[in-house]
């Protein structure tokens, strides 16, 4: 019989000598619980010890919702607005006679809890949790792996169906086109659906979030965008040129080739058995020896899951070796200060047939003269 | 000649002997510089020092949004995806001959970053900064007032404009209604717009998220909304009822005046020279004598402005004096599991001469029958 995640994360923690984990409002209570309240100011964490019984510590403000999620076996301990929850948890894991010299924590707790945690549990080593949960998280199952493939098939409808406006839309504002995108999304059953939409010289900027710039002719137009199906995400991006009277379009055009053949080659390396960091290289060598290589300025893709960033990285130095299950964008980029900029990317999914593309967009489709 | 912020953060962080502030992308990076980059999982700092030059010490991939701020007397110091962004932080401290026993961060740092900065930084002491931004952001200058007082405004007005339809609601989801109200403010200026809409025993649950809940006639609808004009945040809540053939809303009425005469014992207690925990307590003292203590789930109120929750809090405990330039929120609620809510919600700005209510909404106009 396959092992439940709870069971997987606890063997883990002791692989790991960590004692406890606090899980806060984060993907990570989504990954482990499949719900999660609200992320505010006050303490809430779900606790999991490696050898006992887990429970939830919520404000009383929480304590309704989360006793109606109905999780078996995990008791609701609530604290209330005005008392100090980290004495209080303290005090419950002295209750329950929980060790917790160890305890891990994910990254994206804020400091507002770590720092006084970190005062009160004054002999308490908090680590973060890669090694435990974010290890874990980056081989996805097989339910995980086809809610990812609706997610970018859905998206990449949407971008379809926007497209199919073609010179229509020169003329009107980024942020008219990102809410064109978010509503085919959205109408398409994707949630958190958010678009980042880059026109002429603001596609230099890699994550440019202007709504005002005006859609041209003779430009650029970098479409950067995604969501969620049923928790898990799309990340994709396609740069466009708009075909006008006055036509600058071949240094574009000769930029555009060297992006998409870096892709290709990150693509290419993206093998079983190979590592991260060779998806990057192979990407990079690409546009290093035609001469961009300064205007390439960031990493080649990153983890994708229910975050849209999650581990492992395609970059320099992230040494993880290729496995199935692993999810992750491979999307290099030329950035030219002033003129324009290029970004290709296609969520990538390693099966043990190798790499299957989940975004089924052409890549070469980039002119716009319709 | 008045101090800049600037000139008042340091000498702040002297009298608390802090040597460096480190202000991830959050509130405080717009409270200090106007400007936010993206938050994602690289390490982009703005760094303070209590004696110096400030700087910024940004992934590349910021590097040119950063550059466009044009941030006066401000080095931009960029690090690459790959590098171990850290460790380059500490040389640049070195570099700089900056003294970095003791350093302050926001609570908004996520864990991700402090940790590894923890570890690198091994004999660093890392506190909160509440004693130094958190206390200069809780006094509010004229602009910020104003700005306030216009985004209140304008929701006041959007909420004014969705109940228009009054009856008209009934058959309708908590979405739709929710959608209805973002555009309002939306089309009023308002930015980051959101609702909280609980339709019937729904309002039970303070932070009742779902949307496909029914308005219907013979039941509540709580609303609890705002957004941002110019950075600035409106919160406001109202609970409504419905009228129906079938009146069950005796019930509703007893509750709704006891909610009401705590915001208004709590509103009173709002007094130069009191102290936060008053109004807390006048509010929660109206509720227990009616006896629905148990049912008051959660603080009186908090602190309000480039974030909608600030310090400081109207809450148990809570000693700060209150002074002129706090604003914050008094909203006591009632919760009956299984039947119904009840919060009522107005923000409050101090001045030179007491109270001023920043939200015009009538706060008996409950019954919805037309």
């Amino acid at each position: 019989m396959k092992k439940s995640v709870n069971e997987r994360v606890k063997e883990a923690m002791k692989e790991q000598g960590v004692d406890l984990l606090l899980i806060t409002p984060s993907s990570d209570m989504v990954y482990l619980l499949g719900k999660c309240m609200m992320s505010d100011e006050r303490l809430n964490v779900y606790v999991v010890p490696a050898e006992g019984r887990d429970f939830l510590f919520v404000n009383d403000v929480y304590g309704q919702e989360v006793a109606g999620w109905g999780i078996p076996e995990t008791e609701v301990v609530t604290w209330k607005d005005g008392e100090n929850a980290v004495s209080l948890l303290l005090e419950q894991l002295e209750k329950k006679r929980l060790p917790y010299g160890k305890i891990g924590i994910g990254a994206s707790m804020p400091a507002g809890f770590l720092v006084p945690l970190q005062e009160a549990f004054a002999r308490t080593r908090f680590v973060l949790h890669r090694e435990i949960l974010g290890r874990m998280r980056r081989y996805k199952n097989e339910q995980e792996q086809s809610l990812m493939e609706e997610a970018c098939s859905r998206c990449t409808e949407a971008l379809k169906a926007v497209m199919k406006a073609g010179s229509g839309w020169i003329g009107k504002t980024e942020g008219a086109f990102a809410d064109a995108l978010c509503r085919e999304m959205e109408q398409r059953g994707i949630s958190e659906a958010g678009a980042l939409v880059c026109a002429g010289a603001h596609a230099a900027v890699p994550h440019y979030t202007g709504k005002d710039g005006i859609i041209s002719a003779d430009a650029c137009l970098l479409v950067d965008f995604g969501g969620k199906y049923r928790g898990y995400c799309s990340d994709m991006s396609r740069t466009f040129y708009f075909c006008g009277e006055n036509d600058k379009r071949r240094e574009f055009e000769a930029v555009y080739g060297i992006v998409l053949a870096a892709l290709e080659a990150g693509q290419g390396a993206a093998v079983l058995g190979g590592r991260m960091e060779d998806v990057d290289n192979a990407a990079r060598r690409v546009i290093a020896e035609a001469g961009y290589g300064k205007y390439f300025t960031h990493r080649t893709g990153h983890g994708i899951g229910i975050d849209t960033h999650e581990e492992p990285c395609a970059a320099s130095g992230d040494k993880s070796v290729i496995e199935p299950g692993l999810a992750f964008s491979v999307e290099p980029g030329i950035y030219l200060p002033g003129k324009f900029g290029i970004r290709i990317e296609d969520q990538i999914f390693m099966t043990a047939d190798g790499a299957k593309v989940l975004h089924d967009y052409p890549r070469n489709e980039w002119l716009v003269c319709w």
